[in-house]
């Protein structure tokens, strides 16, 4: 089956190359020319700007666009629609917020285009491990993208099956579900990847706490030095909270065991604000998932004003100097 | 090689259960005659009260306690101290508390007995799958009892081994480790539960997210009707938050979306506890690992006097009552 | 100085007394007929509806719309500025989004209306105690209303000025500010309002705290029954803790220590979400203002799709059943 | 009445002060001799070591020990308890854990000797603001030692009157209360700083986010330029989040509104901590009183091994790189 993909990066460039080896012929663009040459020469068709692209897929049209979140995916979207035509399908891959899927949707059905919107999980072992997708968007195109979709995904693998799932949608345990309309993917994306900012940081709390275990603040008869390297590993076989982000760590800490080489500062994406955003306009109680947004934002200040003001009360109150 | 096993429950009963399979013997014991005699059918010698069972060990004797932690584990530890001599083991591989251990450990070395205090994680599963374990103790008893260990704990498996650990204690990569001295093994084991529960609310608050998608206070245009446990699925294969509380999430949902069989009274073991005495006592942040724990003694309350002073409080400034 | 009053419920009717009885004038409207004439017969000037009560105001006119905010408000506002004409005033002292002031001025701003928001805190004491008034919007609106302000402010009572202000705006000593442009006013009070809802659980855990010093769980060594309402009063006099919610706490407390009267059905108005949204947006780390709204939320519900799923889980890999 | 003083610091001098003021005497004593001079200067009578101290009080004899909790405190309690006789009282002033009180009192008591333990707050302010006091004890000893917390205590003062406290214990509409049996003191008064950290945090959070709304990351729309000092002391007057901390903050702001002189290094003195061990052994959800204690342990750290931890998985999954 034919795709059309924009935006030739990591995610993007990765995705095509795991339809063509699945079989699938693809049709690709990037501002960047040298992007659209490397996938030319592994298979792909090249086109040089958006118009060309559009009249090199096969109608009914398949384009995927794969860019950042914000301004320049709702242009390409924008400008796409312009181009495209009635049964077209534009997929939005990227990390859109899921309010703006719908609107777009909403945009681009009174044109009779199809608008999918994609969340995939999986960075940058996807190629070979295979995307896990959260579909958002009408069936009619859902279905007809199956093929796709189904190359991208990863697949039953070696994972053992879920008990109590038969006669349950079979796309799941491939690794791609259609979650509902358009927005649903994003959105369960979003929640995906709120969830992963609360899982990391209770490792990042936990092993914090073993490596502190040899403070000297503490009793001497109640210190420990912890091999934290081990640890991570010896966790990964048969215990509780094993996991695939225990498989990066302790692969980390294999590397180097105190992480010189990091700083601590630590980004965020959007989706873990916006799953906030969603907790609190649904009333729903989410402490772990707010202190692990937190501890991003907190991660990349040297002083906060919140903690000098905590220190002018003390001073208020109490006369207490901060220490030098 | 020879283990005795104090204590025939769940856990007590299937890691003997374990090691015979794996050719080694036991002498078991247990207050309830029942739970002797059903091990002594598959295969252990029983005994009537800890003199005999102590009686039937060969010397250098290990004797496994897996009791409930606290009075119960303290005083058959006191009372297998009165009884055993000089390069015996005594094994605590219960949930105790490592101070407690540190402590134990100190009054038997002065007989010149071995305590060893081994942390397992593995719940009903371990029989089959092998107990992770992370032990504290003396060198010279953890290397004597290594293929105790090395029977129980799950072994290498389909796990891919992590790169890097070329060199390392192999013994990681078998699901055991030696933490450290006397405490070490309950120390990590208590970390390792504290990171369980942050894990465990990471998903519980991102799946409350994802049910009340469909919240009638939402804006209609917004709300999404998403089908769970698809949704715990497909993040099985190839998500970042793939793990194996997330396999066990995804077989609760296949059974009962909506968990109806569940009052959603959460009950805490300890270690949750302990691990944020430990993060006080050594001045780390523990948003997560907190939250978590407290999450859980929220759920055991109906109306909590904090909510009623709030209500009190808000009446107070601004007449508000409460909704009927 | 003359003062139009849209909303006569609590805040607006008791607006409107704190003004008469200052030697201001008022037009009122309201939906509700009755509540115009009882103003009616405390001196102020009746109208039947939104026209009427525009011609009744000289030029140039101030509306202040004192409604719940959202929909009535925005309808109310849109109405108005169809009546009113250049260098009207229209003051918005309802709790509306800031974001919404910004749209609402820029719009009036093209027909010369000028638009101010006003938050207010004081609650149904704020007719005998005066209203604390964070404002936002042009400059030469502010200074116009200043009389009415500063008859509705507290004014510098018994308070000890604060050393160190010589030379500041002397408006704030009085109670009230000029924030900055408009949605300043209410974006002052929003988070006025987040940390209202911090302070108020930092009390309730405290107190939760207190009352449970006499659980039977914990040591009976261990344990205090206290009198929690003679804490409550002790603390508002030479106290690091003292605050008018401990006042108002305290005043709970002498009439019911146990608050049986109390559900513990906490309600949220609004500004505590947007004040974490707004926590979000800039980045800023907000664990206890989140918590804060959070444990409201979770005083709503009876048995937490989070909780049960948490019971899920242990189940899965413990074998645990709640209890009963 | 007559009072003994171990402790000349900041708080043991001014207590003797005030007590001076109201017409008490004093013995007292420190390590440095020229504490003791000073107050000697100013009307009490000095003692060279604790032998001498003890002599030169009046039977029963009262000996008021205010020195750092821990060793020092353990240290001086236990050479008083040699040193004086059946009858006399030992006041433990500091800030004792609550534990530490129980089993005092429980040793003293064998030999006749009554221990009392004295929370105080007020801080550098108390000797003319008057110290809150929560007292343990026996109630023989406390009623005896009435007239020096009467005048220690803030008294009435200009604060109204709880309405509903007829026929309550008087003492508290004073300051001070007699909270409970040994320990009951210290108890209360360490909640009490649980909860100031709890206020302090609120505050600091919510200063912060009006701090951050210049921030070049929002929409220029939606930025404002807030004059911090000026907000906080209008929330002074008629505001629900009026205090004493308040208060201080306003001050601090009024010198330096961007509080350069501070650092943000905030230090914690052991009470928040225990407040934090008591909710955890009462299974008491504290998600502000935790979350504002940890803020104060993330100000003491440059780059956690926990934001580093994040840093390393996100890289592993992502490939994401740190910014520069």
């Amino acid at each position: 089956m034919q795709l059309g993909m924009i935006g030739l990066g990591r995610m993007g460039g990765n995705i095509v190359r795991r339809l063509l080896r699945g079989g699938h012929t693809a049709v690709v663009y990037d501002r960047d020319p040298a992007a659209v040459e490397a996938l030319v020469a592994e298979g792909a068709t090249g086109a040089a700007d958006l118009a060309e692209f559009v009249e090199k897929l096969d109608a009914p049209r398949t384009a995927w666009v794969m860019l950042p979140a914000g301004a320049i995916t709702e242009a390409t979207v924008a400008e796409l629609g312009g181009l495209m035509t009635s049964d077209d399908v534009i997929i939005d891959g990227g990390n859109s917020f899921y309010k703006d899927d719908i609107r777009r949707a909403a945009a681009l059905r009174a044109k009779g285009i199809h608008y999918v919107d994609v969340g995939t999980s999986g960075g940058v072992w996807g190629i070979d491990r295979g995307y896990c997708m959260m579909i958002g968007g009408e069936t009619v195109a859902i279905d007809r993208l199956d093929p796709i979709f189904r190359t991208l995904a990863p697949g039953e693998g070696s994972i053992p099956r879920t008990p109590g799932r038969e006669g349950r949608d079979p796309r799941a345990e491939q690794g791609y579900i259609h979650a509902g309309p358009s927005g649903a993917g994003h959105f369960v994306k979003m929640v995906h990847n709120g969830i992963e900012y609360g899982l990391m940081q209770a490792y990042a709390e936990g092993f914090d706490i073993l490596k502190h275990a040899a403070s000297p603040d503490l009793p001497e008869a109640h210190r420990f030095e912890l091999n934290i390297g081990d640890i991570a590993e010896v966790w990964r076989r048969g215990s509780v909270v094993s996991s695939w982000l225990l498989d990066l760590t302790a692969s980390a800490l294999a590397g180097d065991e105190n992480l010189e080489g990091f700083s601590g500062f630590v980004a965020d994406s959007g989706e873990g604000r916006w799953t906030l955003n969603a907790a609190i306009e649904e009333s729903v109680p989410a402490n772990v998932l707010s202190a692990a947004l937190y501890a991003r934002f907190r991660s990349r200040e040297d002083a906060s004003y919140a903690d000098k003001l905590l220190s002018a009360m003390r001073k208020g109150f109490g006369g207490h100097q901060e220490p030098k």
